[in-house]
């Protein structure tokens, strides 16, 4: 039922993320800069926070991966965006876009699809509205209640379309999380409801992301496999947390003391 | 003893929140940004940050609530508060200030008072010297200490003052918590010492209360209600744990799991 | 073996720091904020985290010690550091500086220069390659690396020498702390591995030494028995914490928690 050659494959980029501890360059919000960067930790990677247009470049050239997350934007940090990402292009540091409320506002929108198109992006994590806010097709305006009106099947339909038209892997998480390409998708399964009421936890799926990303050549695999350690560490931290206070701390533990067995027996990925 | 009615209304409110689950639209300070998010997530409410010129009209258009607080300000977020605020008050969207600070320095007390002219703020939430500050007669000096120097009887009188003379409601939070708008007043007799010993309860206090004026058309009775939830939700989590580490946590936790029947038993407002 | 005379200073300055609950401005990066806001607060200290041109000079003569931390540095905060700084000195404030990722790229190398340059820097605290970057011959290149190709024994001496030319106290910790004057020198044995899996230790330390520089004239002797306290506090919340998550919370109750007495008989300086 499961995919095992990809169980198999995240317990692998789980164990070469712990050994090769890439450094992850993230430009992202201020929300959950902490806790991204507790949760790298956790997994094994080494996070930095740079965001000054005099030091991103240089940055950059230090690090296996790029993440960028318009979370709490403003001119100079969408400015240090671009140049971070033509930097980690022409170094071939993969790069992974979070589009954190596109659809919400224009400012979102348009800073999402200027990034997509100046700088060449391996992989964008959101959730359906996020995610379909970035249709060349969709006017600006907002997509709200995406992720009610349509089932999976239809998200998936649409962001098959969507990956082909943009050229990059689309890892559009929600109960059941989909990845793909355009040609090759895959079903993740891990997670759980609890993940939601934590802020930043999609942010934080996207860092994780970015570590597999520095060590997995193939980033539609290295989408769906961190997806997957991600989920499975977050179902393990639910058990027995009262609320989302300690099923937060819970969830780095959970990050850190994950086993690569158990994420080879544990990862549910269809597809 | 302790008014029944309230304690309804907050248990009211607590379920209207959980139901609606409003966006509140927080222009906050750095610090207290991850926590004051998992707060109102704990509490049902959907928290959003923005602070760019460019996006705080749209987005304050999507919200039940907005909160303005001052606590790391810089130029650039003033002119986004004024914005956003100007924005809330045209489409009737209620706005919480918090002036983090005020007293403390010049910035800080022309910033609160600069705001409350600009923008029509239903509720001001901060501790007696913060909340004396932004009174015309006090000058822009400092006025730390006024805690210490006042008893309850004599801030409340200064509060009632000053709620009549701004047009606006009062919350200030200490031991006892006084919440006025100048002709009727409420004192709040939840909460645990534990609070003062976290960074940012005051903080979240304000987004608590700007979830429940989403809810609550009456101002006053957002504020006394919000709090008597927070107070309660900080007693409960205080029970067993040895230290603000782990309190902080719980109080996340307690939030979530609160029962809205035991809020209306645990609520102690008096007026 | 170990200097008691030191464990007895340790316990008194944190006896010192919970007495007088001095306030400690920090201009620092948004990482960390949080967390050295609720370590202060944990520790007995008054934090305040401040950073707009307008209103350093006047927030930090209300204080008892200034943190400088480059951690996400950009233009406005360096020329706010330096304001800071000055402002500090003039008033003797003790001023305790953070270079961050000093040594990684050459605007953190620069800013640090910079900030030591302008500002009567009291205590500087970092890591081997951070401190070592911040001598006049290094060039403004990479020194990544420093702590795993020399010896304690090799990192003293450069340490001692580069003390002696910045006059300045050096704080260099690791898995054994040094610090030294130049003249004189501490090592300190506390502390716990985990504390390399939680983001912002380092910066907390630094927080820590901010707060025991208010309370203690010898610049020498407070980084020493401040580094001893958050070393022993960070020993203690390891003890039965199965990761990093519940490790970090853990260590903010036992710098509350921790007894004068405890101090005493678990501080373990040499020198």
């Amino acid at each position: 039922m499961y995919n095992e050659g990809m169980a198999k494959r995240a317990a692998e980029n789980l164990r070469l993320v712990r050994a090769r501890k890439p450094l992850v360059h993230n430009i992202t919000n201020y929300v959950v800069m902490n806790y991204t960067a507790n949760a790298l930790l956790a997994c094994g990677a080494a996070p930095v926070m740079a965001h000054a247009s005099e030091e991103v470049e240089e940055m950059v050239s230090l690090a296996g991966a790029l993440v960028l997350n318009i979370g709490t934007l403003s001119t100079p940090w969408i400015d240090s965006m671009v140049k971070a990402g033509k930097r980690a292009n022409a170094l071939h540091v993969p790069v992974i876009l979070d589009p954190v409320g596109a659809g919400a506002t224009t400012l979102r929108t348009e800073t999402a699809r200027r990034l997509i198109e100046a700088v060449s992006v391996q992989v964008i994590r959101g959730n359906a509205s996020e995610i379909l806010a970035l249709s060349p097709g969709q006017s600006g305006s907002r997509t709200k209640g995406v992720d009610s009106v349509h089932t999976v099947d239809e998200v998936e339909q649409m962001a098959v379309a969507l990956a082909r038209e943009l050229r990059v892997v689309l890892a559009v998480t929600g109960v059941v999380d989909l990845v793909t390409d355009g040609r090759n998708s895959y079903r993740g399964m891990n997670g759980h409801e609890m993940m939601s009421r934590v802020t930043g936890t999609g942010c934080t799926a996207t860092a994780i992301i970015g570590a597999f990303l520095a060590v997995e050549a193939d980033a539609l695999k290295a989408a769906a496999t961190g997806l997957s350690y991600f989920g499975l560490a977050g179902e393990k931290a639910a058990t027995g947390r009262p609320g989302p206070g300690t099923f937060q701390i819970a969830l780095l533990d959970a990050l850190y003391a994950m086993k690569e067995e158990e994420l080879r027996s544990g990862a549910r990925i269809q597809g």
